[in-house]
């Protein structure tokens, strides 16, 4: 299993069970940071692989734009990351996946995986009411992607937008009252009117497995909470695994690409990753 | 003086006092939505000019990000307006005048007014102690850009980030309990420690004046809310007065561009503006 660093501290990252030989360079996108838990959870499934980030700290957040810019902007992540050698890419962002899935697929040559579809397996192999709660963001919400990817499972969704967390995490009040309070309002609301029965909270956005100590304290304590980042990072490794073109690697390398500040993302990115931040590139995407 | 909408339903617009005959092109740039209360406040004192308003809704928010980034999004945004018609600019954004008026009227060709200048005017003339509080976005508060303003009047200021504020506006939770704690959070700080005598709140960012009644709340009763929106209106009609090269115009014509959504904006901008929004184009800016 993955270990979460529960302070803002460096956690040892387990190298070895679950291990694989083949390590192909794995393209990992986000529209910021919140895309590195999901990095920190691949490192620790597939440690040989390399990897290359590609964060758009320029134009982030995604979570409130619409499909256009959004599947635009993440097209353009998916072509630069491709051209920097990556042979898979990982959609390490819910707004990204949810809106332009399709899109990046089609603008990408290389295999493409998302952060919907193994969240959605996740979260309906943990209910046994086959209800469950998603939480993300305003544009996640609305494209409904998860309550489509859950209805096919035969698991009933309610989604909830919960536009403040992010903010509150990026403020660095990950266990902070209001905090509590700002989940409360959302949490309370989603499970009830017909959802009390609901026995998984699914965290449909990177940014809030951060938070997970204090949403666990406002659910009910028969709720699980799922995040996608442990079970994207298990169906990467399955992809990996059936990949044949794929280089051998030692040990892995960690590239990063950032659109705004590379000081900012080290600062910030490694309360995320949970560990230090180095090989940052400053890029423009031809703006 | 201006009026201010108390709810999100529209408010009636004075013509007449203290409005003036020559009307040219005003060119109005912000990250997003909060530079319409500064357009807003502009229609009510130059009633007669047009106004092309731009906002960059598919790279907001400015308040987080670095120099670099903003000062290349305002300069491009600034070239934008000109090439629109603009005779003149006034750019709405505290984050980008903080950081980028120079290079701004360096890529302008027209006369070019941020919102930093005339807000530290009005502040100085609302202190007695000397004293000033400033709350802005992170970039703004790291600029030191109000402290430096300030200082050259002779005015002590302390500057406070408040990051969260933005969010919990655009969330529409202007007058809820969890934005009065924030705030206090926030104020608290501010007017503690050696800043319990300053008289004058100075809302360094556009989207504040919609939360006043709370900010008023939360600082004590003997402090002065002063927000750049009235001010910079001001400036704008002194500068129009001085304008030689201005057509005349019978009544005012509103144009809007936004980078994403023009549905979203026309729902969201209504609120800031206090009046219905159309003519809304959405532009790309050669991404």
């Amino acid at each position: 299993m993955l270990r979460h660093c529960t302070t803002n501290g460096y956690c040892d990252r387990p190298i070895g069970t679950g291990a694989i030989n083949v390590a192909p360079t794995i393209g990992v996108f986000d529209s910021g940071f919140g895309g590195l838990t999901v990095l920190k959870a691949l490192l620790e499934v597939i440690p040989q692989s390399n990897y290359l980030y590609f964060g758009d700290t320029a134009r982030l957040p995604y979570g409130s734009k619409s499909v256009q810019t959004v599947a635009r902007y993440a097209c353009e992540a998916a072509r630069f990351l491709e051209q920097q050698g990556a042979e898979m890419l990982v959609i390490a962002c819910n707004t990204a996946t949810a809106l332009a899935l399709p899109q990046i697929k089609e603008a990408a040559s290389v295999r493409v995986l998302g952060v919907v579809e193994p969240g959605a397996q996740s979260a309906h192999a943990a209910s046994k009411s086959g209800r469950v709660v998603v939480i993300g963001t305003d544009a996640t919400v609305s494209s409904h992607a998860y309550q489509k990817a859950l209805a096919s499972l035969k698991i009933e969704a309610r989604e909830k937008a919960c536009p403040l967390l992010v903010p509150l995490v990026e403020e660095g009040w990950v266990d902070h009252p209001v905090t509590e309070q700002v989940a409360s309002i959302y949490l309370q609301e989603a499970f009830s009117d017909g959802f009390s029965s609901a026995d998984v909270l699914l965290l449909g956005c990177t940014h809030y497995p951060l938070i997970k100590p204090v949403l666990r304290r406002v659910v009910p304590t028969t709720v699980t909470l799922v995040d996608s980042a442990e079970s994207t990072a298990l169906a990467a490794r399955e992809l990996v695994r059936s990949t044949s073109e794929s280089n051998s690697q030692e040990r892995s390398e960690l590239r990063f690409f950032v659109t705004d500040s590379a000081e900012k993302f080290k600062r910030l990115g490694q309360q995320f990753l949970c560990r230090p931040i180095s090989n940052i590139t400053h890029i423009d995407l031809k703006e």
